[in-house]
């Protein structure tokens, strides 16, 4: 429109945004490439630049459009990526990693998910050599495409409920798949509501119950649930087969590009994967010999889930930081004849809600890095010398730490959203679609309020074991924190410290802190529940408080202990994070002060100053690096702009 | 499908919804009818039921297929319903009211949402009597469709600092409008972006500059943001008429049917609303008589705001409670040999996310009806006696509670959300237009974080009055709290109150306890302040706690004196409020438990209580009437539906 080339002429009123940020780079001293390397590493950094410059010359990539579509044309879009995904991993030979690179760089729920993570994950796990070899093919040369049935309408968190059933037919040798009731409609299976032709379907395995009569007709028992395959289209029309329907179950908050499934299934014919659990002759159960490999992939999915809530919160913070940076509002009551509005980054009501947030990404990324290591290691022991002793360790951390990051990250994500005031709500932010898909993480993978109370009940385990064990030689650091503790407050007085801590002062006097907290709770809990009697139901509220409390403390150990432990790092970098450290630290300490206070970890003094002006202080001496900060994430425009 | 008829003959398992529901409804002493009429009132329940017969009749305000639609398919959809609403309203000759409720039920932001808003209300206040005859009428016979272009790209909280400018031309006698850079482009403007053909334009008035040179060219002066009217569309072609560029400024978090604008001006000519404040013949400017006007339908629509929270936040809770009452999922613990798998309400861990929200509904509800009444008695004073003593009363009580509410309210909207586990994030909760569009309260109408200040500042501004006259009689309740605080603890001691308070088992003592930790807050921030000269930008962050301090102790007293004034409520109804009430307060005091401790208003062994088991059997209490509370609020199915 020529008429309007007035328009194009015009400038924003100055400083504009380009200038604002190249002063905040010039006046920070963090080392940005050094600081990317210590928390990214160079391989993954190149890899992300590597796999970046292939999407970003395939048309079908292009988010420029793509919020307006509606849930059906995002699913099609979906379908199309999903395809030229596949293709470019077979032309550039990338592997599962580079694969999950640009999963992530293209920011959406894949309509074929399933079928590279649980679908293939279950045949390559559940199945014997013969089922392997056949399924495993297909699945990997996408001549079949799975998806994995497990969630029912009634049932999720307790997957031991599910109604669907499978029967073994001793005429057919063959298991028969049934929907009895409403709620055993399997539902919210991911790539089964369109896309899949198989599936991998949890039931219970109904066999011959051997302590029945054998007279008469047969009397099933349930095994429990097992993961069957099933056909459920077929393979050139795509209709789903005799006896089986399924479908769309319609929007949802977020995963629009992804068709979740309702199915029920009416007398339809399956295979038990890891067929051998069965006897084919008497159709007797014989248990499966290493129930740890499914244990261990729960805390996989977890272990991942807290590397990537910690790329989540940090991508809306990186947003909202610079953002904050360019945004001019009002002039400082404090500096009315100042010649600009001030930036809202100067102001403390703005820093409170991103600053914390900036810090808590890298809280989280040196816990996840921690958990990751925890679990190779775990895994090894596991497979190498069928050593299961440090899996209950890890299923605990892997618990609270899961509920704790995803709640963070979450939460976060949206007051980072709305420290952006008016913009915060529009679409220029790029965090429409990761906020809502992100909505789902407090659910999925154990639900965030259950989990906790597995921490809970391991932290309680451990205090029983110290208690009525007072010499034992403690395996980890978990127990050697509560013996420590016990043994100075097992008296019952007021409860203290071994010596008093100056968490104004000194960072290894926090971590104490927390570590002291968490421990005060859980004898507090150990008491209500052994020495009072009380019930459980009563108790679960403060279980939940306590799996965070110790969550919260693991976050602060690893914080302190990794960035002590780092040689590499500039000085006047590292600097910076150890305010990050404290920031994050005291900033967590301050929501719960009355917990430190009553446990006797810090004195009433230092929670009043924390109160008063410490934080705000921390804050500000945090200000200058903001921007330079969230540059050390390196995320691409392409991953911001969705 | 008859092939698949075996699918409609299944059911639930046992015990199913219906069944369930029926049971909790008659298992509590509620009178739904009677609580219904407390809360909302015969007309408001008269009104709502004829509204909707009449909608649910009409086939494009039905919501079934809709959270398909794409984003422009929305906003289409919005205009059909806007056109047939505005059908509705002359055939059944609606009053505004009338189309507020209908407007609530179909529940989605109308496109002409502006025209019957702000557009009408600007031209009703804001003009002169010959404007007046001519825009209203045009405006109420939808002659013409109008805009509100207030907020800009750079800027919307400091409206003084818009850019764009109306510049007086004196051989015209006409204004030109005219955006002299990018960051001037109006922006976020709801109707304007496709809809409307004309708007009220906010652009700085300039005018000669009296003190400048009467010779040369003349000096033009800002006198600051006044409202034209501008035409911006053809009325035939529906195209921007020259020099204007306007259009839809994308997706957004919620508003899908919503065309906000983006909008620049090139020399538009436009016409002052209120013409007589500029000499038309020297181009003088006369101030206009009556500010307070202004600053009234402020406060007008965050009075509307604090009053909506309560029946968003009701809605959300409402589903929750219904669902959570019929999910069962594991068997207690403590009870492990039970029939049925447990009621997840049942759960304390559910329980302590959604009663308190359920208490809070109300907690909003007393509050908004006294703001309501204060508003009219307010109106009253300036209108017919001139009077506007009160206003900054109102104004500072309508911007606490605006951001606290609506902060109670998206939070807890989402808190309901999860509470729904795997479910809440789907579809069928009927709430993700809702919770979308809700997004938006946190920011509009005065940012929350924002607003608070004014809040506090009003308070500090007492404190001062206080110290600097000791005798002052209090004008109000804050003063007089304030200074019953003041003549206490004036000696600086460890605070204290007048007499022990005993929360655990006095109402009356958890207002005064509320009042009192804002007493506290507040002459706290004074000193820092008045005394230490501490600046503002260093206080800010402790002047939002204030305001929410004072704005929680502002719901707790109208929820108590509110329910202490009521002589119609049965006996065993009014029980079950109170504990709500209780349950509010002590919720509340429990987050913020080291501002009560530290105010000297509760005693670390009573707070020690709340936190072990008092919240829990409150709830405990509250439990039974769960479902009855919820009905009480009336809601239709077609609005639950969404």
């Amino acid at each position: 429109m020529a008429q309007n080339s007035w328009v194009d002429q015009l400038k924003p009123s100055l400083p504009d945004g380009p200038s604002t940020l190249a002063h905040e780079r010039g006046g920070s001293s963090i080392d940005v490439d050094a600081f990317a390397q210590h928390v990214l590493g160079g391989e993954y950094l190149q890899r992300q630049q590597q796999v970046l410059e292939i999407l970003q010359k395939e048309k079908v990539f292009s988010k420029e459009k793509q919020a307006n579509l509606s849930r059906p044309e995002r699913y099609m879009l979906g379908l199309a990526r999903g395809k030229r995904m596949r293709q470019l991993q077979d032309k550039h030979g990338w592997s599962d990693d580079d694969h999950e690179m640009a999963k992530y760089l293209v920011d959406e729920i894949s309509p074929f998910q399933l079928q590279n993570t649980m679908f293939r994950q279950t045949l390559r796990e559940q199945t014997d050599e013969a089922q392997r070899a056949y399924w495993l093919r297909r699945c990997e040369d996408w001549d079949i495409v799975g998806a994995y049935a497990q969630t029912e309408l009634g049932h999720g968190s307790n997957v031991q409920g599910v109604e669907t059933t499978a029967t073994w037919d001793q005429s057919t040798k063959e298991f028969v798949i049934h929907s009895p009731t409403l709620t055993a409609s399997k539902w919210w299976n991911g790539t089964l509501g369109k896309t899949a032709n198989h599936a991998v379907v949890i039931a219970q395995l109904m066999l011959p119950d051997p302590s029945a009569p054998t007279t008469g007709k047969t009397r099933f028992k349930s095994f429990g649930p097992h993961p069957f395959i099933v056909q459920v289209r077929d393979m050139k029309s795509h209709l789903p087969l005799e006896g089986v329907v399924v479908g769309d179950i319609g929007a949802k908050f977020g995963y629009d590009s992804m068709d979740n499934a309702y199915m029920l299934m009416n007398q339809v014919s399956a295979l038990l994967a890891r067929y051998s659990a069965v006897d084919p002759e008497t159709g007797a159960y014989r248990a499966p010999e290493n129930r740890a490999v499914v244990y261990g992939s729960l805390t996989h999915a977890r272990k991942r889930i807290v590397m990537a809530a910690r790329l989540m919160l940090a991508r809306a913070v990186t947003v909202a930081i610079r953002y904050c940076a360019v945004r001019r509002q009002f002039k400082s009551k404090d500096n009315p004849g100042a010649e600009h509005e001030s930036s809202v980054l100067d102001y403390t009501t703005v820093q409170i809600r991103l600053f914390p947030l900036l810090a808590t990404g890298f809280a989280l990324h040196y816990s996840g890095k921690v958990m990751g290591e925890v679990y190779d290691r775990t895994r090894s022991a596991v497979e190498e010398e069928g050593n299961l002793s440090n899996l209950i360790d890890l299923h605990s951390l892997s618990s609270g730490l899961k509920s704790l990051s995803t709640e963070l990250a979450t939460s976060g994500i949206e007051t980072a959203r709305r420290a952006m005031g008016g913009h915060g709500f529009g679409g220029e932010t790029g965090l429409i679609g990761l906020s809502r898909d992100y909505l789902s993480k407090p659910t999925v993978e154990g639900d965030n309020w259950m989990i906790t109370q597995q921490m809970a009940r391991y932290l309680l385990k451990k205090a029983k074991l110290i208690v009525s064990q007072p010499g034992l030689k403690p395996s980890n650091r978990t127990e050697s924190t509560l013996a420590q503790y016990w043994q100075i407050n097992c008296d019952k007085k007021l409860p203290r410290t071994s010596r008093p801590l100056d968490v104004l002062n000194s960072d290894s006097d926090i971590v104490a802190a927390f570590e002291h907290r968490s421990s005060f709770l859980t004898f507090q809990a150990y008491e209500a529940s052994e020495v009072h009697g009380k019930g459980y139901d009563k108790l679960m509220i403060r279980l939940h408080d306590l799996s965070n409390a110790q969550s919260e403390a693991i976050l602060v150990y690893n914080f302190y202990d990794q960035l002590s432990a780092d040689t590499k790092l500039p000085f006047s970098t590292k600097q910076v994070i150890w305010k990050l450290f404290r920031l994050f630290a005291l900033f967590t300490m301050s929501k719960h002060s009355r917990d430190f206070e009553r446990s006797g970890a810090v004195p009433k003094r230092d929670l009043d100053a924390l109160a008063d002006d410490h934080l705000v202080d921390i804050m500000a001496s945090i200000r200058p690096h903001a921007v330079s900060i969230v540059d050390s994430w390196k995320f691409p425009d392409y991953l911001l702009n969705r």
